[in-house]
């Protein structure tokens, strides 16, 4: 059995202006420690896969950096889409690739940028899934078991009776919850937060693409015809340009009924925006996280980051401070979601420097 | 008679950083509205006294910055102390200046950097104290009807019964007060706010200053020996070398039996820190201030600062948001007194580029 790893790098992460960017989204900078979010997506698959063997899906405005911060991925496994199409169509493109190497092959498709902490427990876990995956050719995704009634997530309800070692059926996803339904779910114990980490065989996702997107499928196939040769680009442009927008959870996991998942044995975040960055960074005695150049007084559970210039912040409290060369965000911890607006308004009025 | 006005502009306004620096303090920078605050001040003065007769008393690091704001003041008039002493000198030295022209003139002396609305009223105002002064030979201040229990303003007690046009004998001085003395002050009606403005005679300055500041004026008389000659400069610094700082306040006004003061008809405010700017200036609907390249949501009562770079504000309410190209202050409006605490830190820190 022969393993793939498809590391999807299209997102532009808006929730993080002004450090995320289009030309640098959230996956291409330093959010927690000393490497990028898709350097540590890559280290976490040492050991499990081959370098060879990841591809990154992104797209041209990324393509660059990401092949700078990843240079021990060949350049031909660096790919990019010609427009967004979400999930489906991005997993659908590696698959025809992966299928023209080994159409047997296991791939593993996850997000480039969630953190991760333990990858010991994070490799045996996938290791777990990916041997089941080839078996029973069923569709796994991983579980995280819930702390908290977090209604930024998505959730995965499952049949409490193994079928395989840690592996349960999937009995139905579940969109982002209001708080009510979200106290329920974390009650229930049978709600799992949806990692947006998949593992199957090529084959098998291609055949339930066939089965559940028949136009997606159609496309890939003329994709597949063409790969290796000079007429991919060509190809994969004409077909993104007839493709609507789908999801893999909305095209494929809601519809097939041969979806499992393993429950995950490792911290897990998606860091959907800067209060999760708060909550998952080291804080000082007052609470706050601060990085760079900063002078703080009666000033607590505030993120403060100022890198280049002086910051002096008095008197605040639950503050998001991020101080970049071209803008200021000051945004209250409780409003971490606005701050995509932002991002809307720049864009409104032609700001493009700035977003 | 002949009058005088000296304009004190010495301050550093730490409590403006980082809008105020050494080089760049309060009275020098745009504040509120198109002038800068000595402009404003001199503007105030116009049909009262003549440019060539308004001395500027300052320092070396300000000197430059004076000059180009106050093109129609004579150079010779914008005199430079070696050191800052505080009050008591600083009038001294203009004293003794004046006294070489004309020592029988009056002197208005006036902070550079307070908030003064109504100038018409003002010059009103002061006609009748410099009437009083030349004749009565004594010392006037003026006081402010006080509108609220300020804590942050020194208070005069006043005899109700009338000496002169709205002329009142003081009888005391009274510090800064806690709150609850404040309340006391402002339901007690025969306390008024300090507003640091005087009219005196010259003779009745430099001989209030012979009884209670004898030191001070054995100095002055050096001074004055070589006022308009080569030695002027060197033997300022000569005196100044050996002067106790002390205030006028303290070291004349509490101690002299010939004080009055006139109630004014105008609005005042000595500006003193940031949320008293927040005060004094026009707010949306939101109640905020933008200034500069602004984006606000869900936030309330701040005053917000950005003329060059981007800045957005969400969720957050009652902050002072200061963004300069060399730093950024973000105080809660509460703690606007601790922004000095930034600037003693920079100093001790030897960070002098940023104070």
């Amino acid at each position: 059995m022969e393993l793939y790893a498809v590391i999807m790098a299209g997102g532009v992460g808006s929730r993080f202006w002004p450090r995320s960017k289009e030309k640098k989204p959230k996956q291409l900078i330093r959010i927690v420690g000393e490497n990028t979010m898709i350097q540590d997506t890559v280290k976490r698959l040492e050991g499990l896969v081959a370098n060879d063997h990841i591809f990154i899906i992104t797209n041209k405005i990324q393509k660059l950096r990401v092949k700078e911060q990843l240079p021990q991925i060949p350049v031909e496994n660096i790919v990019d889409e010609p427009f967004g199409k979400n999930t489906a169509a991005c997993i659908g493109l590696a698959a025809v690739i992966i299928k023209n190497k080994n159409k047997n092959a296991v791939m593993i498709t996850l997000p480039a940028d969630h953190l991760i902490k333990d990858d010991e427990e994070f490799r045996k876990c996938l290791s777990k899934a990916v041997e089941f995956a080839d078996k029973s050719k069923g569709l796994v995704t991983i579980g995280i078991t819930p702390t908290r009634p977090e209604t930024g997530y998505g959730y995965i309800q499952f049949d409490e009776t193994e079928v395989g070692d840690n592996i349960f059926k999937v009995l139905t996803f579940a969109e982002k919850p209001n708080i009510e339904t979200a106290q329920q779910f974390l009650q229930a114990g049978d709600f799992l937060w949806n990692s947006g980490i998949f593992i199957w065989r090529v084959d098998t996702i291609l055949n339930e693409m066939k089965k559940y997107l028949p136009d997606l499928s159609e496309g890939l196939d003329k994709i597949y015809e063409v790969v290796g040769t000079s007429e991919f680009e060509r190809q994969v442009v004409y077909v993104y340009g007839q493709l609507k927008s789908i999801s893999i959870d909305y095209g494929v996991m809601e519809k097939s009924d041969k979806v499992f998942l393993t429950k995950a044995d490792f911290y897990w975040n998606d860091v959907g925006n800067w209060e999760a960055v708060y909550e998952i960074s080291d804080k000082d005695d007052e609470g706050n996280v601060v990085i760079g150049d900063v002078y703080t007084e009666k000033t607590f559970g505030s993120y403060i980051f100022s890198p280049r210039k002086f910051t002096a912040a008095i008197g605040v409290e639950n503050l998001i401070i991020i101080n970049t060369n071209e803008s200021l965000l000051i945004c209250h911890r409780n409003n971490a979601q606005d701050v995509r607006q932002v991002v809307d308004y720049l864009k409104m009025n032609k700001r493009n420097e700035l977003v």
